[in-house]
């Protein structure tokens, strides 16, 4: 009944050229962290020689899919990396865990369900006999927030120093090479403005240990997410990307989902959040855990929400609590919760030009004011910290009244509910449970830093999560673009992960087209916000892909590029000829005036007149000598 | 022989629905400056009652043909809006003019040039038997920096001022409503930042010849060039937009490039560079200009180069003077010219990652090398300036060592040509020649504003053009965004002038769908910088359009958007019928679960209840109110 997708994963459009997956191990060779390493071929030299070019290791995403020689199977879903490491802590049981009710997947009953899916030709349930469900020990937090505190790196821990860590991008011979004489052998590095992050030079498993302790980072996973493969989000880090994914009402069926999620990581996705909503959540759900490499996250109130028939003044405490509870046990790594929306904040909004706009944020704000009450999911935050405490499911505290528009960027109501997510974030910690911050929205890009700052100073560095920000609302069609824009700026300024959006943003629901568009575009704004906090394990893919460039290695320029199919797609629309790839020229300019070739030309005829530093030429200068160096003396005076 | 475009225009392609051409007129009814109006559908509000949204105007750039009235043909040319302008001067005179010669298209006799163009097809000349050259009289500089220090307020101020004033973007009734009423009446305008710049609230003609002659800002406008429609390029105004054009060797063709031409002010280029190198250079331009709205800039040395057979060391002044009249005398409104690229940088750049990537730029230094002599271009610029004053030619001043990469960004080479090139501002300036500078290239986001900065300071406030910058060099396929993040960065830091990158760049040549992409992620860079200076003809757009999206009304949304077509292609693919563009939900939510609906529904909840404000919100509650209020009290004091 569920498509293999074994063949599919092997062809050209899931490989990528030149490249293969490599593992790298830590002394004891108990962990294997995945890397892409893409091949480089040689550099021609001028004199006819040939020098070579080490290949470049690429922080991956893709999980055992993007390994060729793992042969998968959706419907046994991915290898349980993650098993040991937890059962080796014996802070954990095994639970019966709770029974799955056909509300879960939007149905009156079992047989309404089993009618129902039989009729649409669904998926069916993904078979768990073979799983079981994990608890923490009563009493005993299973938090990776917990065991840094204790002074303990865990596996977890030390998987992402590995992953993180650029001494290890640019393979050469030794794996110890000192990180500064990599970067260093390839060009000038810039040092960055990272506006009071401190990135040190080489990210050790203590390091990571110490950022999660201090609540400045989190790595997201759920004891029962076993598959995951640890990834960390924090301002001293490499910015991370989120992919929303998920069923609406009105299109998409689980199958798709399941292959949205794979066709996101590959492009570099670090987190999915599985946004589904109308039939058959549940279901869904365990099919892309099962399947899925990264953290998932969710906004458990939507489930709830299906359950009491889409009526926000019908939801409670009960129907989350066993929402939350019933996702905890399937495995999500984090969940967006809207409790910063409070009952005194919601008028705040209703001179906004475009109100409030987070679906969890008018969620609540409906339910708030139906019973002229406060947010229950405020109310009850102590029983909610706990529960997540027992999975080690991190929170991602909703920012219901994010602005909509550009007017309302930054306005009372945004600031009111950021001070409240402060106080959430204290709370939880109390727990043992570890917290980022949901942030904005639309904002003009002279308004973004204040976001950022204020989010650090009243939410005590908790990592920032933002979607966007968009810095224009008039460009429906290329919200990817005006929302690149503000969170390329606003990773600069600190934030740890940003939430993708899709050309489609505003007006439809991304087909694959759009999630690799998204992707792609946060991709950029990540890497960017990198660049200019001078992230040591950065600038070294930029300088590779730059000498291919000026080498015209146009083969390795697109490997090395955030999506070589497209590159190469792009070069073959204007000089299709697969020795055009090998020419010493590119179409801008046509075979006999090219500036990259001229100024090759210029460096050669440099150097063979000696001319290659200033004293050189100064030497090599016969008339104009003298006149030069009196002008150059009073120019650079001036 | 040529394609009449007539019914081209009049399709959809073409047109934006809803939308007309109107004329906004000086009082002497001198001047008429066109916008593009955009008629709104009523606001349904919730008591049945409809309120009425006046229409919004906004700055156009598709000059003639973007009238639907105009039934213009290519091979007459746009109207002469300009001729009487000029001619009142009486500061200029016919002239005979230079010789239309063989060489200027490329080829070594006219019976070479006839015989190529009838076997390739190509378009014939330009007929300019109605057509006069004008030059200045003699030691009289035409120029609008001239005027401008003469204290003459000329029409083409008088059309810039109207032009750029927010009180005429949306209509009231009355044209002469206070600026700050009509922002004020669409809800909260933002305050910027606009880093030193000061933007007026009401652009006069005044403030316009002000800063003209100050060299703060430049209009672009060959007095041969008269179809043009006066636009301003200066850090106190809107910012621009260029869109680079030409036939390259190895692909397009004339006629291709006068297309190119509509399509890309149709998107909004403000100004456009033809770039063409090859075969018929002289006859493309013709056409390109006569059917031209916006200013035409070149770079004289891709022309001068062909003449003499592509060999950069063969090239002299006596070509390069020649080639300047042929230009002048044509209309071009801009030079790109590379004075800066001295013999002793040349060397700098030989250690760089990239070299030098500026085609001009690596034309000048390889012309240095071989003659060990210095820049030619920098000997004459004397020269250079009494041509360009005769003719009100500007100066694009280029930067021939901008950084091709990010390792190469901010380094001695390019900032010792920066320093060069505010010296020949000055020079410049002396001979009355209005001047901009150019600028880079690939730059981190965080040694951006040193660009800036050193630019204002070093080059005296002249307008500063800069090419994206990239802020990083890994995504080529996408470099229009990695470009328009640092785009929007610096054109918020004080940058003028934007030129474009199409999602091509480094692959290949933009066909008619880049340079759509390419102006649209522009003009989103522009856009969201002019929001982030506070400039007051900016936010009404988007608060416009955010208006129009929390109201539901679709197409109102689709029509103040930079790209009509692409959002309602995006919105009907996923719920394609006529039914949903008046729908109440959108495709995202679907129609029960809807952020918007579920807000405008907490809006007139907490109306009917009273609850719309704070006060009323506290009065209104009863149970828990008192707790509240001690816990707010709490909070918003921490």
């Amino acid at each position: 009944m569920i498509k293999k997708v074994e063949n599919k994963k092997q062809s050209e459009e899931y490989d990528f050229k030149c490249s293969k997956r490599v593992y790298i191990s830590n002394n004891s060779s108990s962990i294997k962290v995945p890397m892409r390493e893409v091949s480089l071929s040689s550099t021609q030299k001028p004199d006819g020689s040939q020098e070579k070019n080490e290949p470049v290791r690429l922080y991956d995403t893709s999980g055992p899919w993007g390994d060729c020689d793992f042969h998968g199977d959706h419907a046994v879903g991915l290898p349980k990396l993650r098993n040991d490491w937890i059962s080796q802590r014996e802070d954990t049981e095994v639970i019966a865990g709770r029974s799955v009710k056909p509300s879960d997947n939007g149905y009156l009953s079992d047989l309404h369900d089993r009618k129902t899916i039989e009729r649409t030709n669904e998926l069916p349930d993904f078979d768990r006999s073979k799983l079981s469900i994990l608890k923490a020990i009563k009493g005993s937090p299973v938090t990776q927030l917990q065991y840094a505190r204790q002074g303990i790196i865990t596996p977890e821990m030390e998987f992402v120093a590995i992953r993180e860590n650029m001494r290890l991008q640019v393979r050469n011979g030794d794996l110890s090479t000192d990180p500064k004489e990599v970067a260093n052998s390839l060009f000038h590095q810039h040092e960055g403005n990272s506006y009071g992050a401190s990135i040190p030079r080489e990210i050790t498993p203590e390091f990571v240990r110490d950022e999660v302790a201090k609540g400045r980072a989190i790595i997201p996973a759920n004891i029962n997410h076993p598959e995951l493969e640890p990834m960390i989000i924090g301002r001293n880090f490499l910015v991370k990307i989120n992919a929303n994914i998920g069923n609406s009402a009105v299109a998409s069926s689980i199958e798709e989902e399941v292959e949205k999620m794979r066709w996101a990581t590959k492009w570099g996705a670090d987190t999915l959040m599985d946004l589904s909503t109308g039939k058959n959540i549940h279901r869904t759900r365990e099919w892309i855990i099962r399947n899925c490499p990264v953290p998932v996250g969710t906004v458990p109130i939507y489930q709830a929400l299906e359950k009491v028939n889409g009526k926000p003044e019908d939801l409670n405490w009960e129907v989350f609590r066993d929402t939350l509870i019933e996702q905890a046990e399937q495995g999500v790594d984090y969940f967006t919760i809207h409790a910063g929306v409070l009952l005194r904040y919601v008028p705040l909004t209703s001179n906004r030009m475009t109100g409030i706009v987070s679906r969890g944020g008018s969620i609540m704000a409906k339910w708030c004011l139906s019973h002229h009450k406060e947010n229950f999911l405020y109310e009850k935050w102590d029983e909610i910290c706990e529960i997540m405490s027992a999975y080690d499911v991190s929170f991602s505290i909703g920012d219901g009244l994010r602005p909509g528009s550009i007017a309302d960027a930054n306005d009372e109501a945004q600031f009111a509910e950021l001070k409240t997510q402060g106080e959430l974030t204290t709370r939880a910690w109390e727990f043992g449970v570890q917290v980022m911050n949901e942030g904005p929205g639309h904002v003009p890009m002279h308004m973004i830093k204040e976001n950022m700052e204020k989010q650090i100073e009243w939410c005590h560095e908790a990592p920032f999560y933002t979607l966007g920000p968009l810095t224009t609302d008039i460009a429906p069609g290329y919200d990817h673009l005006t929302s690149g824009i503000g969170a390329a700026m606003i990773g600069w300024y600190g934030c740890a992960m940003l939430c993708y959006v899709t050309p489609k943003e505003h007006l439809g629901l991304p087909d694959r087209e759009d999630v690799r568009e998204g992707v792609i575009a946060y991709k950029i704004a990540a890497h960017a916000a990198d660049l200019a906090k001078g992230h040591p394990a950065a600038q070294f893919r930029d300088n590779a892909l730059s000498k291919a460039r000026f080498e015209f290695r146009w083969e390795d320029q697109f490997n090395l590029s955030l999506d070589p199919p497209k590159a190469r797609e792009f070069h073959d629309q204007t000089l299709p000829n697969e020795s055009a790839k090998t020419a010493h020229f590119c179409s801008m300019c046509g075979p006999h005036f090219c500036s990259m070739k001229i100024s090759d030309e210029v460096r050669e005829f440099a150097k063979s007149k000696g001319l290659e530093s200033q004293t050189a030429l100064q030497k090599g200068m016969q008339e104009k000598a003298e006149e030069f160096v009196s002008k150059g003396g009073e120019i650079y005076s001036s």
